[in-house]
């Protein structure tokens, strides 16, 4: 599994510091009580990737959508709140899997496609850095103070694809 | 090699649109006399990265960076210039091998160590869409004016970081 020291690296390399840490508790408490609605943003606007929550044949798993919107709910805030340590790498590890064929659909125990493809996962960091910002807003804090909000968690979603990644790479590759 | 049809799910999972190219070719000429500005900014900060110049016993190759900062500024005005065709996606397909072991250092016929990882190469994209930043507000742009060509900078690295990607992952993971 991903260590500590391979952590800071990463840390370093995205400029993630105390400061970030104490922007996305702030953060954490301006999102609390607006999570549907941040849901409602992020999940609503790609229609071609509604397959990765459908079953083969393209019907879209409702179940499947309402337990994986249940999760990404608490990923936010567990994104704004927990500490960086071993057990928080290793969930952040588990959700790598669970994007990557090892362990999609298991979780729920849907028949959905099987792999949310690398790119995607990428990809789609621009939408949930994005997508965050107008609610950062919503709670009174000046321009400045939004803005460091949503650099910390611009850092920590970047961090966090950059260690999902880890499942995807050929060996020696990550 | 990566399809046209593969772009174009990508462009829209990153919200990339004919207005985003508008405004990087705005970007382009407001970097273009900053260029020099932009890569120290761009390779000053990150020590430990340092290491992806240097020879396997840490000395810094200078003349691979130089080589590197060079391309790099090309890259810089490619991202905002070259329209997103075959031409283009090739392109970026062979920096990604560059990345990579399959053809780092040989462009350059340097001996640095072999191969960047796909998560420095991904975490590195905060530092990318954040470096450029205050560049693009110093030719008397509104602000407005100004997010909408970071806005469009980032769409771009993070979708050219999605397709380098393709080297790094296992066969049918990308």
């Amino acid at each position: 599994m991903t260590s500590l020291s391979e952590l800071d690296l990463l840390e370093k390399t995205v400029s993630f510091t105390a400061e970030d840490e104490r922007q996305l508790r702030l953060a954490a408490d301006v999102l609390v009580d607006q999570l549907d609605e941040v849901l409602d943003a992020w999940f609503r606007p790609h229609p071609h990737l509604y397959q990765y929550f459908s079953s083969p044949d393209g019907a879209l798993d409702i179940r499947y959508v309402e337990a994986v919107r249940k999760r990404s709910g608490e990923w936010i805030l567990d994104t704004c709140r927990r500490p960086h340590d071993q057990a928080w790498l290793d969930a952040v590890h588990e959700i790598g899997l669970r994007h990557h064929r090892t362990k999609k659909n298991l979780t729920d125990g849907v028949a959905s496609v099987p792999h949310i493809p690398l790119r995607y996962v990428i990809a789609f960091i621009y939408h949930t850095i994005e997508v965050i910002k107008p609610f950062l807003g919503k709670k009174g804090h000046d321009s400045d103070d939004v803005r460091r909000m949503a650099e910390a968690w611009s850092k920590s979603v970047i961090l966090q694809v950059a260690l999902w990644s880890r499942v995807y790479a050929k060996d020696g590759d990550w």
